[in-house]
């Protein structure tokens, strides 16, 4: 994965200062480089690193170049730069474009040009695995599922049924998409299962992390849009909406037929209850619940500030005396107001 | 999937308004619906699209049986009706009924009459599938464990040892059954594992939904009661009990020991913490923490209600001086009290 | 599985009172134990149940010696002896010693002696699985990745390349390990993959839960540290650092970057935002959110206590108007002084 600094220079259509034929064999962070290492400058609070930092070569804005003491690839955007530089070393193994011997794959399964397929992984019946798709060792491809040209689903991924996946979408390792929803009806004390028989759609360009859960809709299709971006262990219930080119970082969950904007970031931990909208560009920080629509772009969040468990205990104990609280300042206002009066 | 509407009337015990041959093909939501669909109303706000919708039929309580215009099926219930008729457009497939020649079967399992064995599945030692068991592909019944008639487990579900799943239950893709509890004793600063050596015992018309985990007790059983249903990202902890027909929305955790009554609902996200026991139809709001156990029936919440992130930030700080706020104002209270005496 | 109580008061070093010869079969807790069981007293709670307990012998502190009617092991830690005493007692099947003729084994993985590999486990080229190591069912290890001595993965886990777990260590079912770090740079409202080309270093004596995630570092290693115990659904992000011998209970979540001392404990559902150092010694309580370094040991909450519903609702309601509040009261104070002053 040797590189020469030109080389770099010219994918990034970055300005080079120093030599050009020095090798770069790596990435790291300014402190962590060692000499043919590349690293990066985006946040001001390493700035002093520059000037000890073993890198062979260091992606700068413009403003820092001078600071660089050896090599540099100055851009408008290092951390842009530092993303795109890093698919050039990229250590996941490329797909093998075979199918491995242990697979079982239906007959009726519809396998495109350059497609891999691992070990012991399963595609079902009617499953349509388009050109350059990658299945990982142990994933199983439900029954009339289609995974998009260039997606990679990892090992040990469970697709339902009628599920579709778009182009160049990533699925992390035990991701399952197309599960039933959680519906039920009541009948004098006994849930009924609501049957789910819509399915999934998922847009291109979508990464989904490790041990999601994306359910499949009760009606019509639970919807993915194209570009967003799932972390880890996060639940998509049946029939959410989740605009193009949302973040939502690990552990939030989104509640039933919920639609949430384009360009939302919901931070960790996250939930959102059912039957909600959100507008384009908002964005909830950690661990706040979302109850109600949001209409109006921007910030939002709940919960309590972190204390010692000991200070934070009688914080506790007095919200629960809030109501109480605020009777008696205005109990208390007014018995002012009525002095001030005299 | 076509049917008569006089077909699903039968089915359904409901009253035929309107053309008893009209053939259905598929469900929808009012909105939604195409013409040869059914569709329900089952909650008022959605009221108005009954004019509006293509539905060829509409299932609708008695009181709004005239506001129809095409075709009704009239029940008292008509959510519970939708339930019910979901059932027969089902489009998850149906077990094979066979057993995948790549599934790997211990010579020692007793596979029962009528059992679906998928792909690449595994069956363990002295395991025991009952009649009409569905086992997906890639999914593993580890050694001495039991699945119940008619129950199904999806792809890639790990069930350990000493697990007894009960009848006509199932286990979405990625849930893992009868992991060890969390259990260490602590030696000078050392955790020693406490080996767990009790099993999990899991009803009959149980569901559990994707990527659960249900861990083996420390002596005895965890335990799930029949017609529980958990949804996705459930964690049970060693030694929990379940009590019959409660439903606990995506990500509840619920700790060691804790013992939950019957019909009770934790919304999403909610926190049980270990060693207690709330009574029958307890109902916990999305991402309450409890702490105590609960002795009186009814609904429980923690938590704040989200605001604007500049907004909360103030009521956050102010949070952490409660304590000195009741202090003051009880101050306020007293020198009032004392000029009133004045 | 049965022993001469003798024999377990050897293995213990404890003290024996009573029958050297009795036969014990299992262990329970002192309510449910049966004869033949062995029990023990850590709680002070169930020291009432030494009268009434069936058990044939009971594990307790020298004070409680006397209390105990029948067969006692004598030990300053009862707990402790519980723990060690119950891995004579584990139910968990032994490791094969033997490769599944279903196991994908690549020709450039290297296998130690009396390694286990189950039914349709993968493992990928240039794995290494060290002596005495397990690999369950459905399990995958990936390229270049290595399983250490006498560590054992359970079913249908997904080990990503270059992961490094050490030796006497534990992977749950459903765990995913070395999956992508979350990192997107912005390029005009698109987000650009960040390449996460670190790996995974977990060390000796770890225990990781079932269905937990753990991301590999964007440029060096994401850190699990000798002795660390993670429960089920923990969340691990890249370039997490976590110190040895911390406890995490389940459904926790540590942002990328953030460091953690040795011997912490975070209870459930705990959120740890990103870039963050707490020290050694540092407690979380259960679903608080951690959103700043901690320098110092010790105890830290956030959220509220749980209350009813309706209590709930004028308490969070009043939460928002705190900022109010705060300058009444102090307005008030302020009428007052000026009132004394008169």
């Amino acid at each position: 994965m040797a590189q020469t600094l030109g080389e770099i220079a010219q994918f990034l259509q970055a300005e080079l200062k120093g030599d050009a034929d020095c090798i770069i064999t790596g990435l790291a962070t300014l402190s962590n480089a060692e000499p043919s290492q590349l690293s990066f400058l985006a946040n001001m609070a390493y700035r002093d690193q520059l000037s000890t930092s073993q890198a062979s070569a260091v992606i700068v804005h413009p403003n820092q170049a001078m600071d660089v003491k050896g090599n540099a690839l100055i851009l408008a955007n290092p951390y842009l730069g530092y993303a795109k530089v890093s698919a050039l070393f990229e250590t996941l193994p490329a797909g093998s474009q075979t199918i491995h011997p242990s697979a079982v794959i239906s007959e009726s399964a519809k396998i495109g040009a350059n497609v891999s397929i691992a070990a012991n992984a399963v595609i079902e019946d009617h499953a349509v695995l388009a050109n350059g798709a990658i299945i990982g060792a142990g994933s199983v491809i439900g029954v009339n599922s289609r995974v998009g040209e260039h997606s990679r689903i990892h090992q040990n991924v469970s697709i339902y049924h009628d599920v579709v996946i778009g182009n160049n979408t990533i699925v992390h390792s035990g991701s399952v998409v197309g599960s039933d929803g959680f519906g039920f009806a009541q009948d004098q004390g006994e849930w009924v299962k609501i049957h789910q028989v819509g399915g999934v759609l998922i847009g291109d360009d979508v990464e989904i992390g490790a041990n999601c859960a994306i359910d499949r809709g009760a009606l019509s299709d639970t919807h993915i849009c194209s570009g967003v971006k799932l972390d880890n262990f996060i639940q998509i219930a049946h029939n959410v909406e989740i605009g193009e080119k949302t973040a939502i970082a690990a552990g939030s969950m989104v509640a039933g037929s919920t639609k949430i904007g384009r360009h939302c970031t919901l931070a960790g931990g996250v939930g959102v209850t059912g039957h909600l909208t959100l507008v384009d560009n908002v964005h909830v920080t950690a661990m706040s619940l979302v109850t109600k629509s949001v209409t109006e772009p921007g910030s939002y969040s709940s919960g309590t500030a972190m204390s010692k468990t000991v200070e934070w205990r009688k914080s506790a104990a007095r919200f629960r005396q809030l109501d109480t609280f605020s009777k008696r300042l205005k109990s208390v206002e007014k018995s002012l107001q009525g002095s001030d009066k005299e």
